[in-house]
């Protein structure tokens, strides 16, 4: 295969999201620990989720734009945090339509990152159609990249795992943790992003609790002698591909 | 925790199959892939097929017992070609009944081989209804096995993976691989652990080309830079509960 | 919340139908129920039926205009038997297509209704496209019609419950009823709205029939002291949402 | 129908459970509800726990009969403080086993206690057998006491609704919320029975947390003009059978 | 395959069932024409469905064995209206129980009546338990029968194609229709069939009404010139295994 | 009915696919057993797989039309070789997008052809999302062509069995074999138009394997008295709605 990537390269992680505040929420511990292994991380973010997830600033009496500019501003303090880059699509929220045109661009974002990994939103949500419509456009523009006969920029991509973040109401959405991902490690830099996001205050614990219970399903999943922590923080993660591997474990 | 295996201990392999022959058209090369890094692998086999898989002995004539000796013997050839030990429960198949002994005598051995992987038959299966007995028992008793309130020898178990191998009939058992492994360096040792089992001639091409085929797939779901060799050969497997992992790949 | 109705305001069901008889077979004793209550009920018309559900009225050689307004006359009919009001949308059928431009239709009528139940069809209908189609937008306005930010006149929404109710062949489409609703105390109504419905005389029997045999069940699923009437009918719905309740009954 | 229930019985409700915490933390709520107004709850435990969930007892070097004795104990205090009484079957855990006579014994306690509303656990639970089991004889026993042929004491019950409560991992064991049960007024009770938990004093958070979650869940479901409160707390339950009403609601 | 039908026998249609009403109401149509061809059906009733099934007599104070008499005569009754053999297990209902005794003697019908077909319940029903554990048998026994190595009487039967006839609440057992049969030619048969189950004389109606909404489905299904009579009667199936056939239609 | 075909007309197929070659791989057996018994099969084929199946073209360094007309060539010689007639639309691959226009385009194919037999992809498949757009327009647009009100040439048509055909990977698309095919007579015909399409020569071992396990299943589930050859060769399908007869077999 002659993909874009050097042997040297730094590995690449691609995170599709509909709204700006859902890459901190979802798999921020996943983006933290990948740059802290050094790799490169790139969040193509596809709204600012500005009619749908900024109640708060509505009330307030904020325009559009303001709104906008507000959530990019604590979207890209978080990134930072987490030592992530992030991109914005502007493509309007509430509802996030698929389109050919969209699909496109976000081909051309996979040429460019030549991701190793890809996170993005489940397929269902029946509370929130955007995930969906993110998830379906991420699903499709990773297919298309890999055809030579594609007319976009760049060389095509391999067929990088794809790993689906855990939405708002798992069992209302279809999803069943696959894969728990220890993230003790770098918990305090995920509190950190979260605390970015000062609009939604009100999930700073929340999400500090699913950490919690995700980490004592892990603790309940782990073999024999893995050494864990007292408090395990754990995101969690289905797989919509086989996993490749060398080694069952 | 404090299991039984010192640190120092290699890694233990347990595989639970319902008839003398699964173990190898179905997991051989896991365990030889086991066997080939040092690591210790202890199959279970809960009868030897002597009914429900030995039609071509039955109509040449021979006696239960004569069959029971053919399939032993045969098996024990195939699990020292991959590396592996068999210990065989001879409970009788065909039907392979679920019980409590049963079950309390595979907790003994879970207590005792201290798995870090378990192997063994899917839940469901329409054509022969040993596997999905055997699997019950087999995941029972890692259950169990985990208890310290549970009258049994030995250290209590951690809680090890357990990886579902592919049955005969996949897409009738609700079989979907959810794991390809690549069983190219093992391939030539469990060809030779197949031709171990001479009274099913007629399988040995059948599941080199089953091992062909999950090579395909597994190339096509594999992400880049892998430097997978031109004939990949792999084996599929289902995960009933979630990869617990520092790192999505 | 501060949403639109008034602590005084009279409940209000919104039932969204993608052809203009829909309302009467599979929900006619829901709506008049709920007139019989002294609630408001408002029947959102996406299409008249005019191609995929007219073949007697073309067979007799009508204009598309000419059974359009069979079709309105029969429907007004209809909802007037039975205590509701009907809005055309006159949208086109076979196909009706989702767009945004219909969605945001529906957005009005929420935001206008005030709903506190919505009725509408299941997601899946392997025998008419347009019935999934009407679910599908019905249930993303009501998501899109619950936040501030999306740019349409009038309060903005709750989350009401929402109810499927029964398609043609049940058991293609997914449907399992996990409601029973008694109607026999306006049976009587309900039989009169089918009787207006003149093109369609074949289905008046079947749809008694099947209230007769959802009724059965009902009575095989109702608790003890319930004091049933002898011949009990019934429609049955699904539940896409979970029910909030403060007793479990 | 002539049920025993005499009109002016009060409703009773019977909980069947494996193990003797198991009511507190998955249903306290919904029987310190029942209680509160003034019905019966019976509460029929199979098991103490007595080798599967009491590790700690047996670290410290109990024997099995002043584990049963220390968690029949504790019991026993978190049934008063949530006003039910507690009706051991001191059948043996770990494993739990399905049989007849067992079966038998429940049948005798559903006609005696002539249950309006029925608790159990769901069917599948991949990380306790002694679960399923449980709800598969609480599942059969109300059919068979249905059934005035069948050999037992006293009158035949209804068809009461049952309800599942929510496993320790929901996701991996199909559990979906129908049914969010707002359990705000009764919280402090549920959390002195809890409290009376003294073994698994790690668990007190771990399901206030949960009743946290499920409370923002109801919340997020509930229509419009419900006036929460600020904090709603919540369990969540699923329905095997269709719910029988008058009203959609 | 040297399996014991010579090639001139007639073919064999094997039914399962719980109770001594089961085949009429649900498979009399099939086992009607089978008949009408010249074909053996042949009936295998675990039991009488004296305790379960007949609430009717227990209230007029029969008792067991004159229950059991009158379940019998009629079954007999509407087995000789169809055409039909019926032979009685005895084994006791509510609970029948699943065990390998009675499987065993299944696989010894099984082989002498060699069936071309065979029909049974589903393997779920949540209101009857006695349904899925005589499907459960039927299955089990027919792979049993298979094996030369199984020690049973008779020559070893072939793979049978299976048809899971309709229960009583399909939907609620994911009873989905596969197969619709055309029974208007023996609609006569059946109906005089039902007519000998005296003691149940409601489910008369119930089951024709059942028969026509079936008809109905079968129209909607049905490809094109097919000269369908103008009142279709049909039954519903599910098959467990794929269908085997050289021409796709 | 009314339909087009005159009672004399032979039987007709209509196969819809999303690229050049998919008709041969997937159901070219079914297509030859067709035309061998002297019936007309027509291919719609919506694109020539220019973009995203000719990897091995695009290196080579064609352009967009030169790999067109090699892809087209092919598969009108493929289709000869079967006995087929092929109508391609050019619509453009990867993506194919399901639009109004393209559906009425097939109406217009479903109208001339009066399919006794429709052939098509499955719903779902995450590796090609051109395979479901053209199943989801190839059955929207067969109820269509059924609506007497749908504008479009032609008399409408019936309602013919739909068969979805076997993907490349056929756990991953949900695909569960329904029907087993035996192509054994037609099997050097099918080996013959696989070796038409010369660009994608790795697939015909791939292929000839699968129609073997195909054909092992097949045998697996036939009932006795089949005469089945040594070694048949089969193809497998899904059927979306019920099989509609008049015995079962």
């Amino acid at each position: 295969m002659t993909h874009g990537n050097a042997p040297n390269t730094p590995r690449s992680t691609l995170v599709v999201t509909a709204h700006a505040g859902d890459f901190v929420w979802r798999a921020g511990g996943a983006i933290a620990l990948a740059a802290a292994r050094g790799e490169k991380v790139t969040i193509a973010c596809l709204t600012y989720g500005e009619r749908g997830e900024s109640a708060k600033a509505w009330r307030a009496g904020k325009s559009l734009e303001e709104i906008k500019g507000i959530r990019r501003g604590e979207a890209e303090a978080a990134a930072a945090a987490l030592g992530a880059e992030v991109v914005f699509f502007d493509a309007g929220d509430y509802p996030l339509t698929v389109t050919p045109e969209l699909t496109d661009r976000l081909v051309a974002v996979y040429r460019a990152a030549q991701p190793d990994v890809v996170l993005t939103h489940p397929l269902d949500d029946p509370y929130n159609g955007d995930h969906p419509a993110a998830a379906r456009m991420a699903l499709d523009a990773r297919v298309l990249a890999q055809a030579i006969g594609y007319p976009a920029e760049g060389e095509i991509i391999g067929a990088p795992p794809v790993f689906f973040f855990e939405p708002h109401q798992p069992e209302m959405c279809g999803f069943k943790p696959q894969v728990l991902l220890d993230i003790s490690e770098v918990w305090e830099t995920k509190r950190k992003a979260m605390e970015c996001l000062a609009a939604q205050q009100h999930l700073w614990d929340y999400y500090t609790d699913l950490a919690v219970r995700r980490g004592v399903q892990l603790k309940r999943n782990a073999g024999p002698n893995l050494g864990l922590a007292h408090k395990t923080m754990a995101e969690a993660y289905m797989r919509p591909y086989p996993q490749v591997t060398g080694e069952l474990a």
